[in-house]
């Protein structure tokens, strides 16, 4: 039987008080087949991003407590913070790692949903890949209004709630989904000319006719007096790193620029830097399986 | 507490009879921190090859017991093969994988073989890493003179057991020791000229006077009417992938030939190629704890 794995990013609506945070934490630490792979608060946004990964059934029975655990400690009412939020717990997005496929995650997103709103009363909408229908896939355009508008938009049978007819009381409502893997990955140029940097990130990305799946935008370095070009990967398994890397350097160098480096922000899959040693190594035939800890996590 | 992983590749001298070989690997299966990655048998060659990694701890107890149960099934008086053979288990060598070090792997070497003697009155030679003076490190010279020829081979000081005095009467001695992962990756050339390959193999190779952990020779693909440079990363830290493939695409171009391309052969460690993959893209400050999967196995 293949060894499944999900990541899950569930977003909290609670930065400032710690010992809140650590009482939802404590629902994924310990857990059998759920690895807590990193969680930070930020107090400015008042919010909480955990990240953990883990078998599908163990990661959905945690997901699922953590709710009822943040709606007991939440009070949105009474929530301050430069995030926008709806929800105790915001967003729930659940990402394909290995041996899963996305409609798989859509599947597990719809059960969290109802298991939610079945044990909690939490409500939710759907989004991403299981939103239930195109306009509900984006997640700004949902959250638009936030907490303190939610309960008059969801009267709109555009924005209805895909579980439960109305938001709670304190709790909001929750975006629960799936995507893929976000890879943020960021091309050095060597200048300090921020327009250059602003050009290329328009060409590389989707929105302005490049990669379809880039965004990406010019950013200065000031420390360093150069610029990059700063993006998401929002899925690298359809426009992996080399391609975007490549592309970027053809177009420096019409500018007569350089490409100084690049950098990885955060995580990133072993599969979206081992297919770009494929790539520039020309291995023929390759397979993950090749793989030690591939392996090893099956 | 860092969670620290070993490899064993541990060879036993049955090839032929699978009963044997599978209560062989009985020793490996189910057990709680040792993950059975592979085995494989050879008939002609009368011999089976396992690789495991797992905790040490783990590690260590399940090859003792595994040693035992060979030691009990073969009997070398009567073992006829291809391949070179001294021990019923013939070689243990354990590589560091993942938060380990080598002179803690030579450490477990050497319980290990402690353990096989106290527990089996199995014998056993140090080696590479773990041998106990430098003329004792090659596998190949410890084992000269196989089974046949090891009860009076070990009576000369210069070949005395590290553990035992003499070898066990039907299971031999044993070689155990500590290494680096091998990786097997081949450089494809666009000739069908083996010389050529195999100039370029010297090049390349520790002993013409080429990269220190590289062993190399040139190579007739015959079905392809292509050559390759075959080789063994004896240590892929120390001399990575792409440093061996670039130098190659060098040597080449003096030839007027190109490289078609590469192939990696069996496993190799995600830090090989992600190491590869680290140089082509220019990503600066990298950390391999950005893989997630390197934070999962922790």
């Amino acid at each position: 039987m293949k060894n499944q794995l999900v990541e899950c990013v569930p977003n909290f609506s609670e930065g400032k008080d710690l010992d809140k945070v650590e009482k939802i934490i404590d629902c994924f630490r310990g857990k059998e087949g759920v690895k807590l792979l990193d969680y930070s608060s930020d107090k400015d946004h008042n919010r909480s991003v955990v990240t953990l990964v883990g078998d599908p059934e163990a990661v959905k029975t945690a997901v699922v407590n953590a709710m009822g655990v943040a709606k007991d400690l939440i009070d949105l009412t009474a929530h301050e913070g430069q995030h926008p939020r709806m929800g105790a717990t915001d967003v729930v997005p659940f990402i394909p790692i290995s041996n899963i496929e996305m409609d798989e995650c859509v599947a597990l997103a719809k059960e969290v949903a109802e298991l939610a709103y079945k044990a909690h009363g939490i409500p939710s909408f759907l989004y991403e890949a299981a939103a239930t229908a195109p306009h509900r896939s984006n997640l700004s355009k949902l959250r638009k209004g936030q907490f303190e508008g939610m309960a008059e938009k969801v009267k709109d049978p555009h924005w209805a709630p895909d579980f439960g007819e109305t938001i709670h009381e304190t709790a909001g409502i929750t975006a629960i989904g799936a995507r893929e893997f976000l890879v943020a990955y960021n091309v050095i140029l060597g200048t300090n000319d921020l327009k250059i940097a602003k050009k290329i990130g328009k060409m590389v990305r989707n929105s302005g006719g490049g990669f379809s799946k880039v965004k990406a935008m010019g950013v200065a370095m000031e420390e360093r007096n150069l610029v990059q070009v700063s993006m998401n990967l929002t899925d690298y398994k359809v426009t992996p790193l080399y391609q975007v890397f490549e592309y970027i350097k053809m177009e420096a160098k019409r500018y007569g620029v350089s490409v100084v480096g690049s950098e990885l922000i955060g995580l990133a899959p072993m599969a979206a830097l081992i297919g770009s040693a494929e790539y520039y190594l020309g291995i023929e035939d390759f397979s993950m399986d090749q793989v030690l800890e591939k392996r090893m996590l099956e």
